[in-house]
């Protein structure tokens, strides 16, 4: 799908895209070794990376696909500065709490500042603010934003980072029953913008401390590579949330049944006679990692920071709250942790850099090179997004580049194909090529 | 235009935009006035602001403009981190240099980090590790990216705030010859990406400094309560580059010299004898705000930080380089500098947070609710973004806040226009009124 701040095609000779033939010896995951492998990121100090124009282009489509999920919930998307006044943090009490993982920066004047590693307090004392009466509520805010937590021992690329993207959500409502709504419009949207970043992510429920009830859960993708082992009833992983019909202005408590009744638990959450109730030909026991976090915790920070409205009797009322947020560049090394073979990445249609691969294999033959031009021209009038390999460099370099970054299609073109009247297309999850006219590759790209 | 991250419509019940009565005190500039009270921005600290869901929407459409231009001339976007280590800034000089501006910061390790005040040496750094010959050349990147700069009297909002957007961008060529191809289309579209935004801005001669030449330029909004003084011939301000055909694989110099051979210039370069020979009946002296810097340096930092390729003999040379900004919340601010009247923002088309403001006056009225509910879903789905006030607060409340945010065009529903089949159209820029059928207002709208 075309979108609208990226562009439709680049030329491998213009695009910086520093692949590598093999990965450095420090990367220990797969994820982290084809992102370094395929020019998508480079590390600039420890846990701190540089996304190169491929990793920036997916991360772009990653962030676009959880905006439009939230935007189809009523939530608003808005942004905070990465730079905080620990004094907010002073009062909730977080300050000391947080101990080094919280970067804590003097200024000029010497005032103590923090990299914000969450926002529950900034946002708190923006709406605190703005809010009045009930009248001003529900309402669902989120942003998008890199965020800084100075791990000891930071690892795994992007996966466990440093300065990371995350996307953070706030529900605000009167009481428990108005955020129950929010939380069940933030659960769906979850299980659908996993979905469209075409990869499953089971919801399993969390630890909701000294807050209690049920409503926290964790989204884990599966992948024999995740950090935590996890079991669940395969009846719940071949549920497809994009096939149901869904109205966020109705009840979404059937849906969130329907994705909670099966068992499905991590090893912290782990009960041993619920497990042993699922059929055996049903247990699925393997890894996962958490990319989704949700969770209501009522008037935790709003009753510190002093956020109360008045409530249709006049009485203050603290606002119930809760946090919602999925590990935006987290996310990114998951999808390639469950959509990789051995030359590389096999991504979901919807987050590949680009459609297609156009790749000319007879450079200093000037015919087929004008063809590639036009066809590099056709494909993007075709909507269709193309990164066109117009480099002096052999077509086996070209063709392992192009199964590296894991675009879904390829199209050869060379002198020989050409004088048929036909190109190569190949496919990257099958491996599969067909020799076909051009108008009939463009119309298998899109699906037609 | 429909942008994919951004939705379509918004209610006004759900959307989070703390409008407000009157700007506080300390807000100096007219910008500043009006994204306080349009519920825009909201100051955290000194010179460090959140962007509210309008004013985040509209930096976001500012944004894409930059990035579409940029990637007319074949850039590529990417993102580096906003912490980087010391090490490189010690290496390039300018650690010490920087002085109190730069926010610097000790990690959990004691390793000296900083917040990026820019990003040369890391880019240098990034780029130095992957070209090795000139086959490699000529490379175009660029970034948006949240930068810090700890000014010792942040004021005018985010005119000059401390934690700040820009897009810079980063040239790297074989030698000067071809840096200036680089330099021609980056000017080029920097006189589009302004006027896309809405604002004429100037291209004028700034200083080169050691590195001696005529490669840097200023681009310079005009608005009376500009920070500089500014002296230029009235043909410059009449040329129109939306109006010319431009091929940026062609030879662009002719459209350079057009935009540079007629006076323009800041108090800082001015030149007497240069002004006295525009004819008196053009001479423009007015104020303005400086929104884009680029300039060509050379092997400034190529040379100490060892960038160094492959020339076609084989001999190794230090790359030629060029930095190209734009002040993204900057050119936000003065967008609004440019464009304002008594009742608000009178926003440009292409960044005004919605194209159509919808207003129910009569939310009581059954029918008229209904109906409106209906309209709200035809605009989005005629590709028309609209904000739709459904709030329950009075009719004159709703048409004072859709001045203040500058949308484009309003239209007006309630039961006596039902009844006779009409909605009101008014246009923000005349402030007329008409009444016509909801058909004819969309076709009016969409510019048919």
């Amino acid at each position: 799908m075309q979108t609208t701040k990226l562009c439709k095609g680049v030329r491998l000779t213009e695009f910086f895209m520093p692949t590598l033939r093999n990965a450095p010896s420090d990367a220990k995951i797969v994820s982290h070794q084809l992102m370094l492998r395929a020019g998508m990121i480079r590390q600039e100090s420890s846990g701190i990376y540089s996304w190169l124009p491929l990793g920036y282009r997916i991360l772009t489509k990653i962030s676009e696909i959880i905006s439009q999920e939230q935007n189809k919930i009523g939530a608003c998307e808005m942004l905070m500065p990465t730079i905080q006044s620990a004094d907010l943090w002073k009062k909730s009490g977080r300050y000391d709490d947080y101990g080094q993982e919280m970067l804590r920066i003097n200024d000029r004047h010497n005032q103590e500042m923090l990299f914000g590693p969450t926002n529950e307090e900034m946002i708190t004392d923006i709406f605190a603010n703005f809010a009045q009466s009930y009248k001003d509520l529900p309402k669902n805010i989120f942003q998008i934003q890199w965020k800084f937590r100075d791990e000891i021992r930071p690892r795994f690329g992007v996966m466990r980072g440093r300065e990371f993207l995350m996307k953070d959500g706030y529900g605000f409502a009167i009481d428990e029953e108005q955020h129950k709504k929010i939380y069940n419009k933030i659960f769906v949207s979850y299980l659908r913008t996993f979905a469209r970043l075409g990869v499953k992510a089971i919801p399993m429920q969390a630890d909701t401390g000294p807050i209690g009830g049920k409503l926290s859960h964790e989204f884990i993708i599966l992948a024999d590579t995740g950090e935590s082992e996890i079991f669940c009833d395969k009846e719940v992983i071949d549920l497809d949330i994009l096939q149901e019909k869904i109205d966020y202005r109705g009840d979404l408590e059937p849906i969130v049944n329907k994705w909670t009744e099966k068992y499905a638990s991590t090893d912290e959450m782990f009960v041993e006679q619920e497990w042993a109730k699922v059929p055996d030909t049903n247990k699925i026991a393997t890894r996962g990692i958490e990319v989704g976090h949700i969770f209501y915790f009522g008037t935790k920070y709003s009753e510190p920071l002093g956020l109360k409205v008045a409530d249709k009797d006049g009485s203050l009322k603290p606002l119930h709250m809760g946090s919602y947020g999925i590990g935006v560049s987290r996310v990114f090394a998951g999808i390639i942790e469950a959509c990789h073979d051995e030359k590389g990445i096999v991504f979901p249609s919807s987050v590949a850099p680009f459609d297609v691969g156009l790749v000319n294999v007879s450079l200093k033959d000037e015919n087929c090179t004008k063809t590639c031009d036009e066809y590099y021209e056709t494909l993007q009038n075709n909507d269709i997004e193309v990164a066109y390999d117009d480099r002096d460099i052999g077509a086996g370099a070209k063709f392992s580049d192009m199964e590296l970054i894991g675009l879904p299609w390829v199209i050869v073109v060379g002198k020989k194909s050409i004088e048929k009247g036909l190109v190569e297309l190949k496919n990257r999850t099958t491996g599969q090529t067909q020799d076909l006219s051009f108008e009939q590759a463009i119309n298998i790209v899109k699906g037609k």
